[in-house]
């Protein structure tokens, strides 16, 4: 690896376990476009030896190579980084020292989101079968944890509602402007998070024309905002999140609500998001007025924010929109892997929103 | 009016100022499938003289009438009861003493919803033109206003957030199960809430693939939920109320957040939903563990409520689906008349949800 | 049922084989809101014993049934008509004389659609397993064949885009005013045509945002097309259909082209038209410049017609517009059931198209 | 402008006219992703000094220009080419030799696609300003007029269905396999076709759950596409052509039927397809059994095509899928602006195309 630090000659080479989900293939799109990083390891167990095109046709003359089963120990051989983009447990079950010490590795799953093992536990009601990694895996927030993930070798990629909401309240908490025990965080989520399996709640016809909540108390991305808010005002906080499905494709939108510490006003407020993001080219303060709306951060990196002071209540309102595949899953994971090898932060990920 | 509570042999006959809208669109599609009323004014500023159905071609050869002009005093010879399905200020700068003393009003715009004045044209920033009959309006939420309404002149029809938003919230804030002040609102409606104007807003490419909020803490609802459940807890209190605009047509989701009183159980407040509901036709209490969806009641004049409860932060989270077209406006408008002439309350209202 | 003819006392009673299927579904809303049926059987066996409004929410506090297994026998002693919503082969599989001698039945799949069992095992690749029964089985096109239905013991409900499709060219083809031949059927369809089951490709990310042809010269509704406009003029005809699929729930819109007969005007076209269907209730020959939008008539069980005379090319172009899952399925399953019980032909069916 | 041809060393400058249209701001975020021109005049007459992105919140922190108003004698000095993305007849009646004499225009309205004047004025109804240009415009469909676009002054950048109706068929009538006479086109497509003007028809509620076709025998595309498919097949043919309106953002899909000159086999025709496109970038023929989906193109510049023979009726249904806002509109845009300043086609485009 050193040598790519001298001098990046050769391309970055990137193997993904799971390419064929929706994050996964959003990743194959992201670093199709990625000027110092190319794919060579398609996994995929459901469609091994099939052609990426036939089953994401949108590839078809761009990528001619076939699937490949999950074989994390050959991977290691075989490129710079690894991301793993399938289900929970998966990346815990399969990663080890020696292959941590050949490649770096981008888990897109929870497993090593979470410091508490038990917390884990709890709610994803597995056991975690490597916990040994947990205290030097890195929480990939990047906006937040930059330096330690330039040094990390197993970087733990935030989940997609978690990324959104603590991105929308981080500097309120940080600042102490909120008591962040009175946090509520309803958000709004396009049905790609779910995910491309067969199941009748994500057909068409369920979603379209349709709102509902679900996970309501027990969402496992929960004890994840609550232990990286936690460690913004350093102490143990309790909140409420409530995510529900909305029938578009993606974008994520979180409606954030929070008493006033006493004398703060939205100039305090705003102030705050200025100090945190003002240099940060994927977190973008809107103008007073401008709501945040999914639409405007489609196909990009972007996580638009916002707030409006509620003298009435003493409460703050906040809104935070990002598209749930790119920051909050595979343009988080290449914004990591940039940092992880040195390179700029948003190579690849320069993509202007799409709209309409 | 006397000799229709002797004997209903005739039709009531009623009119729609603002029939082309999609709530009076709504109304008409209702009174149509109405055992004992129906429409003999199609009032439409915008299309007077067309045939209704040039304007709404799902009613090619079931509705044969044109359009007429708005004119308040000939309704009132012609008509039992009149809707106005119109923007603010129309129905107050229509209505006085004489029509009052001819036929029954069913207002289904804002303006004789808030008692005080004051309150209204604040939030409204308009003048009232007849606040002379704001104390005799009835508030036409009918399963808590029921009995008034019976006696009414004039009903003020709900707002559709509202209504979903009170009935969700109602018996918890009745019982004195929640704080009320710790009440906060966040809802989602369907874009047909918006209605039929042509505003790039609303357009399908601006609406679809997106969620945004608006109106954040100066809704117009906002003073309408605090007035009725300020009623129900006998005190004056300020809530948090955010609308959503979701790319789906009808529907409004509520997720509704509040801080339990001491002590206050699940079954205490299952209890509380049961005492009010239990015999209610239109509010279902869904059982223990099924969400309420906007898709299981379109179409119908049913609002379903639910509930969690979160042991670990003392809240409970509330939740409420309604179709904002029927029991959120043209329904319930229906199920005031109802009310007003002595009919069974669910008369003209048997729709069962369509789905998909 | 000699009894029922002379005095309708009792309900028809009604049983349904694939009733938690999307046209199953359909027909239970159809027939819960019939003044002379009810469904005392919903089959279904992949919840047997589940309660029905577990499977479908917006029949809670409507609907009190569990579900219950497929046992044609049983059912003909208890119920006076069966449906069945079944895949391609099970009511072919089921049915046998006794069964018939005792009730009434509806095929909702394609078992008893064609007459030569040749073309149905071609097309549908499956063996006949009851063919006896295909000489007396009536297509149960209303508006065509409704003196025959009258007097069936089992009608093959027509398929969705058939429906459409015959309706909308039916009367040009009888009256010979254009070439048969050249008649090339364009369709597109809403989702909920493809069913229940969980697919991949009819998952919300799949549709949404998405047009596509499929099932390209090979559908199954080519040779049920071809059969019936080849009994309207009297000779083997062959066509092109081609079917898509439409990010919507419900509707189907058959654009349907072909060459003018020489010196065939517009006016006779219009003549034809009327001649056929001015009597129709469920079929609205809609006026000049007004085409067929699936938007008005979803909901209901009407077909909008239309056509354009193109004097450049000497071709008509017919368009059609219909619910899918009313008058393609149960809405004209129900119009059969009417029609076999001697009851008027719309009873049941008088709902108002949704709009918006 | 000689310079640029030695020696890229400067960025080409752009100025659109008409960029806060669905196609102009398609435009703005193709070119900013360009990397060797940029936008330097930001058109549009409704919202002259206002920011960029206060229209296009997309484009917040990214585009801080204010818009112009139109002034294409200014523009003329100022930049190097000047997209019109506006209403017919607005080009013809700016432009003249002066402004022809000091820069490119790629038009992105008809006033240039049709060689006869008095067939424009028919089709679209309008006087023709400056009919004295029309014979040096080159109808910019770049894989079929490339070597005159890079010798012109004055592109038309062909419609949107055309482009995709004539692509899908050109091999086959440039190769004489069909008779181009008996050539049918159904076409669909996004509603992001009729623009972002303030209308009715193209609301939310009036577009999603709805299909419906327009423009029947009278759409200008017509004339188009049978201009430049007789150029083809070297005599004057007339077709039919149909668009529909579908509930999605972008994206057409062009269905075509045509009888098979005698003889011709699939294998003839996919030699055509691939004779004619092997080489082309931005045209995928796809594998046989692969049908084109809108989806797949999604966001970028390609179109598929792909086609079944159907033995039975001896006709080819022909298939095309494309992003109206890309290679529709303002993808094909840039690729003329490429091919007239010597840049690789592709420069710019390169987009992979999104999904879901």
């Amino acid at each position: 690896m050193l040598y790519r630090m001298a001098a990046v000659i050769s391309m970055i080479k990137a193997g993904i376990i799971g390419s064929t989900g929706y994050a996964g293939a959003e990743l194959v799109r992201l670093l199709y476009q990625h000027e110092e990083a190319e794919v060579v390891w398609y996994g995929s167990r459901s469609y091994v030896d099939k052609k990426y095109y036939s089953v994401y046709p949108n590839m078809f003359e761009i990528i001619d190579a076939a699937c490949l089963d999950d074989n994390m120990a050959e991977l290691a051989e075989r490129v710079d980084v690894i991301f793993t983009a399938t289900p929970q447990g998966l990346c815990a079950s399969l990663v080890n020292e020696e292959i941590l010490s050949k490649v770096k590795i981008v888990d897109l799953s929870a497993d090593f989101r979470l410091k508490d093992v038990k917390t884990y536990e709890k709610w994803y009601k597995l056991e975690h079968k490597s916990p040994e990694f947990i205290p030097e895996a890195v929480y990939g927030l990047c906006e937040i944890n930059r330096e330690q993930v330039k040094k990390a070798r197993l970087v733990a990629n935030p989940g997609c509602y978690t990324t959104c909401s603590i991105l929308t309240a981080y500097p309120l908490v940080k600042e102490g402007l909120i008591d962040p025990n009175t946090l509520i965080i309803d958000a709004k989520s396009g049905t790609s998070g779910a995910g491309r399996g067969a199941k009748v709640d994500n057909l068409f016809c369920e979603v379209n024309e349709n709102m509902k909540a679900y996970g309501v108390t027990t969402h496992r991305h929960t004890p994840e905002i609550e232990e990286q808010l936690g460690y913004a005002c350093q102490k143990q906080i309790m909140i409420n999140f409530t995510p529900h499905l909305v029938p578009m494709q993606r974008g994520i939108l979180a409606t954030e609500y929070a008493s006033l510490m006493p004398g703060v006003t939205a100039a305090d407020i705003r102030s705050a998001y200025e100090k945190y993001y003002k240099k940060e080219k994927f977190v973008r303060v809107l103008p007073e007025g401008m709501v945040p709306q999914t639409r405007f951060v489609e196909g990009s990196n972007y996580v638009d924010v916002n707030f409006v002071v509620d003298e009435r209540t003493g409460r703050v309102v906040m809104m935070g929109a990002m598209d749930n595949l790119v920051k909050g899953a595979a343009g988080q994971a290449v914004q990591n892997m940039n940092l992880l090898f040195g390179l700029p932060e948003d190579m690849g990920l320069k993509q202007v929103p799409m709209f309409p």
